[in-house]
């Protein structure tokens, strides 16, 4: 069978570029999400059309082998990981951006492009693509739809699934259909968009994205407040959603993430509990009032410290903490990043319930996240090749699910359930709502070659 | 089987309020788009609990009955309409609204809540819901969730999807699921809210709804401009796009429905091909700074008169001719009005099209819509009784379908496929997608009961 695929897929496609060789497969074996099982694909395909695509799903259907659709390998759900005996479809020579439409707000990307580029692309015509994972410089779009990738830009402009209008799609046997269009309102049928956007490459493969844009937003107006219990800094968050903002960025830090950043790049933070960096980006003095009015709030909530930046180099000095989090957390050792989310008044016993489980365990574990959202990223870390800690962080980890769930959050926010989570999914779902999950998926993909065991 | 059904509801739920005399039924024949051929229900229950409504279905699947779900009837699709031999189940009576809940900027509530009732509720907490149909004082939440319902807020605010967190469903069988809930933030699992949200109650029926609220923006500032070509107008649309603006209303009113609400209302408005209104609710000076800009973007597109609101009252004035039109035209005859969309660059060609095949037939109507977002709705009117005048209207709606479709438009921006708009659906989506919702419903409803022949 294995090689029967193979001889079929070089004799329809001669000029796809097929990876059979173990050591250029090997780089598919794995996601970010490095701390999971691997696998190593049968094959890697690079297609560069969506007929390729096509071709490769249906001989996929024909041979039953399973297809792992991948972006940039980003993820950190291990949805793209490979599946022995599987072939691993790599959307990375499908990177061109094949629109932009001014009049219209969009764009129409492969779903190779990298988040970054398209941002940029975007920006020389004066717009703005908004979706803004930490990995944007590196993550792929496609990556982002699977996922229904979030952000630090969430609180304000929502996540990936609020710019999206429109998708290519290659249904489980290569059919190609596309969903949406360019019309921001359009009613006509079930919303098919919307069911593949963080399907995770079960449903379909993703091969063209429109996608909307937004006038570039003014410059940010940007705010560090420290503070001296991680209560307050929940406190702080609840008075400036209270006093009705809507800041674009509203993130926070805790000391073991404060401190770490200190240590590895040098950033002479002051020590506190936690940190909340917030951004306006309103247009002329609003953007100045609207951080008036959230300063006040953290002043309110008893912040310890304030910096505000008066130019935009002091911006961006600001935000670097932040940006570094994930990075100076991964120089002390093996890592796993988690996603759980609360509803945003949660957000202090979310805290809380983190705080207890790494506690109680002996764990090391700083937690940063998107603050006004109620998403965290606890981020537990061990030296490399303690077993016995890095099993104490699985417990962990099982154990946050659970607390995450009790509040009525997430076990995932924005990374995906992938194959990390995939045991919890019931749990916080509900078997029927589950049940309904994957008769969608037996209706779309009955042979079930559709990136098999992950997501669902 | 018909008495059989009724017997059962009867005996299982004594207490259930069940309609089955002809007069009372026959309120529950047909939607607002009273131009569809209507069929009476064989029945209508108004059930109060999501354990009432499980029970009805449950018993409507043993009876292979047939179940219409209905908000308050103010659809324009006919989706609601009653089927022979099936039974309405209208939410009227599970009206109540059962939290606003500050701190997570969210509300719950049940499907037969007034749309305009939510909106003032949750004001009182400062708090803006901003789905507004045009019959938003008397439409419901369940309906607009079934047909995603727009409004005038969607050029900024976006439709009813994007202020739905959560439902509660109950399916086919009568199961009851939960989708989504408060985490803003959420991808665990398949996106089932937002494939229930705009199914027309043919995947399930929702019997609560957890809703995304925001801060209440400040009080509008706003423009009426006016043109003597219809051109001029699109042109002003696509220059405040241009410009990077994102006003909170950018409506348009064409010459017929000008004079129509003028004669109707006497609003004095002057004579013009087209008007539009343009409204922002950005805080403090930069909502006039924002219609500043608007209002030189309209002069650039040759705007030969524009009237600015200086105060809450004048506001109220300008919005007025808007928010009549409907109810002017409607004085006129008997009406059908449409709902085509195209991509907001396309705007000018869409009410090309509308003028062409109006005047082509020698028809009346009067357009008006949402020109921010390409969707607009052409009034047709005529003598009531007379056939021929109906039939040419139906001529030209359906040339007109094909029209906004050779655009990349839609056959339906707000109001939904229903009945109405049916044999479109396959035209616009593609033969292959249309099949892949047929395999959605048939995963989730096999014995086709929930709405059959609606939507898909």
């Amino acid at each position: 069978m294995t090689q029967s695929i193979i001889e079929a897929l070089r004799a329809e496609l001669p000029n796809l570029r097929l990876l059979t060789d173990e050591i250029d497969r090997e780089s598919y074996r794995s996601d970010e999400a490095s701390y999971l099982k691997s696998q190593l694909p049968m094959a890697v395909a690079l297609p560069e059309t969506t007929a390729e695509v096509s071709a490769i799903v249906r001989l996929a259907a024909k041979h039953r082998v399973p297809i792992v659709p991948r972006g940039a390998g980003t993820g950190l759900s291990g949805a793209s990981g490979g599946l022995e005996g599987g072939i691993t479809v790599a959307f990375t020579r499908m990177n061109r951006i094949l629109e932009i439409d001014k009049a219209n707000l969009l764009a129409v990307a492969q779903p190779g492009v990298i988040n970054a580029d398209l941002k940029a692309a975007v920006a020389t015509e004066g717009l703005f693509y908004p979706p803004d994972p930490a990995s944007f410089e590196i993550c792929s779009i496609g990556g982002n739809i699977g996922t229904n990738a979030g952000g630090l830009c969430c609180v304000k402009y929502g996540v990936t699934r609020d710019s999206v209008l429109g998708l290519e799609v290659v249904l489980a046997d290569g059919t190609v259909i596309r969903t949406g269009g360019r019309n921001v309102k359009d009613v006509a049928g079930y919303a098919l968009t919307h069911l593949f956007i963080g399907s995770q490459g079960t449903l379909g493969l993703v091969t063209e994205a429109t996608l909307r844009l937004r006038p570039a937003p003014p410059p940010k107006a940007t705010l560090l407040a420290f503070f001296a219990q991680t209560d307050a800094a929940g406190d702080a968050v609840e008075r400036i959603t209270a006093a009705g903002l809507v800041p674009c960025t509203l993130e926070l830090m805790d000391r073991v993430t404060i401190r770490a950043v200190n240590d590895a790049f040098h950033l002479d933070l002051p020590d506190a509990a936690a940190l909340l960096l917030i951004e306006s980006d309103l247009p002329g003095a609003a953007a100045e009032a609207e951080l008036d009015a959230a300063s006040s709030a953290a002043e309110g909530a008893g912040a310890v410290e304030q910096v505000r930046a008066t130019n935009a180099m002091e911006a961006d000095g600001l935000r670097q903490a932040r940006r570094l989090a994930l990075r100076a957390i991964e120089k002390l050792g093996a890592t796993r990043m988690e996603d759980v989310g609360a509803p945003r008044s949660k957000l202090v016993e979310l805290l809380d319930a983190i705080q207890r489980v790494v506690s109680e365990r002996g764990l090391n574990c700083g937690t940063f996240g998107h603050a006004g959202d109620g998403n965290l990223h606890p981020t537990f870390w061990w030296e490399r090749g303690d077993a016995d800690a890095e099993a104490r962080v699985t417990a962990a980890c099982e154990e946050l699910y659970r607390a995450a769930i009790d509040l009525g959050g997430t076990v995932t926010g924005e990374h995906g359930i992938g194959v990390a989570r995939l045991p919890f999914l019931e749990l916080q779902r509900g078997p029927d709502a589950v049940r309904v999950m994957h008769q969608i998926k037996a209706a779309l993909d009955p042979l079930n070659i559709l990136n098999p065991g992950r997501a669902i």
